[in-house]
């Protein structure tokens, strides 16, 4: 399993991932879902993926290959483009192995998450899907995720804002999501990859990885933990009824003995 | 969709549903997931349910029929036969229903929380499977949920601890829980109906039913959002490296044009 997200804020973006890579339960490994692909000055691209590794892997590798040649994500006109790019490797991928997998009932699965900014246009995030097309993330739901996305959502629900929400907010933000997520399911896991992108940074200056054990994710962690109990406590208390309500409404059902 | 919880600490039980019934997004209706059981002063059971409401409507009017007539659960020996006494009714309905449910592929999909005590023993929670087989809720993973779980999830695991966790705590916890899903899910829905039940008391003295509007759900909701931002805003904050780490990582990919 696999857990990423891309939040995108007014201020810019964070882009975080997981490194648990398994096949079955016990073929577990270290892997890195994220890449970065930039021309400084002019194009920064944060790109993060999920499903099966031979696939992203695969699709990686001819995104990297077409990079450096001055091809594909160095050459795209913008960030739609960009994003285009990505989904017709996804697709040829798809067309080269997808039969083979077809034919043994293994889904072709894979996502991505491609965030940054092209020079002269809004720092943006897309989401890639299997079949290729692009999903734009949005002011109104300003975060994206890609695998195992449920348990790290509420925080995110309740915290990020498009207009309101700092870069220093969002990346705490982040880390809460992802460290949930790590307690919830044990197929996603460390170390966590985390770069901070302010817009018309157009390149990178705030790269963290947190391995384990990692001083400052084990501050953070405990920390939430303290301050979760107190914002607990501190909620409102309850007023309640003796009894539910009676017969009529189905809920209660009382046997008295010897009646 | 439905979201159901069961909490189970040393100082009791918190029980816990949506009410919102859905077949498609185009048919939704409230349903009330939670149905009570009780003998006073000897037996209290609290049954919530999930999946197919034709299903769990069919297994809640027999085992109702069964505990007015004296029997099922109002004469289990024990905690452990009460929830085998559910589960014997879910194999009824699934032997009477489940072969024309399968012939046209409707999976037979229900799912059973049944929280209470019987006199000289512990309070307990047990799942009830489809296929009729309990599940206990242990001190070391005290709780237990059914329907959509994963969302609710992160603030359980930070939070309940068998020994500690005090019921005014659990009942905030559990809120928190529901709100969350019913925020990141719209199958989800109120009214909440909520049960704490202390030990020993073997009847059901707290009941408490939020609808829409709700002044102290609403009270519960603007606490936690002010309370969660200083939970984040108190955060230690994270040192960054400029760079991710170089080309040999695979994680970095510089263009330099002119190159």
């Amino acid at each position: 399993m696999t857990y990423c997200l891309g939040l995108r804020t007014k201020a810019g973006l964070v882009m975080a991932s997981d490194s648990r890579s398994n096949a079955g339960i016990d073929q577990v490994n270290i892997c890195c879902k994220m890449h970065t692909f930039v021309v400084p000055g002019e194009r920064v691209f944060v790109l993060l993926s999920s499903g099966n590794l031979s696939l992203t892997q695969s699709i990686l590798a001819r995104i990297e290959q077409e990079f450096h040649s001055g091809r594909g994500l160095v050459d795209v006109a913008n960030f739609y483009d960009a994003a285009r790019c990505v989904g017709r490797h996804v697709r040829e991928i798809s067309a080269l192995d997808g039969p083979f997998m077809e034919r043994d009932n293994i889904a072709y699965a894979v996502n991505f998450l491609l965030g940054g900014q092209i020079r002269g246009e809004e720092p943006q995030i897309y989401m890639v899907y299997a079949q290729g097309n692009p999903l734009r993330c949005t002011r109104t739901a300003p975060f994206l995720q890609i695998g195992e996305s449920k348990y790290g959502r509420p925080i995110l629900d309740r915290g990020i804002r498009y207009e309101d929400t700092s870069l220093e907010q969002a990346v705490k933000y982040a880390m809460i999501s992802l460290d949930s997520t790590m307690r919830s399911n044990v197929s996603v896991g460390p170390p966590i990859d985390l770069i901070v992108y302010a817009a018309d940074e157009l390149e990178i200056r705030r790269y963290r990885r947190f391995s384990e054990p990692d001083t400052e994710l084990s501050a953070i962690r405990s920390s939430w933990d303290r301050e979760l109990r107190q914002a607990i406590g501190a909620l409102p208390s309850i007023t309640f009824e003796e009894q539910p309500p009676d017969r009529e409404l189905g809920i209660t059902h009382t046997f008295f003995r010897g009646l």
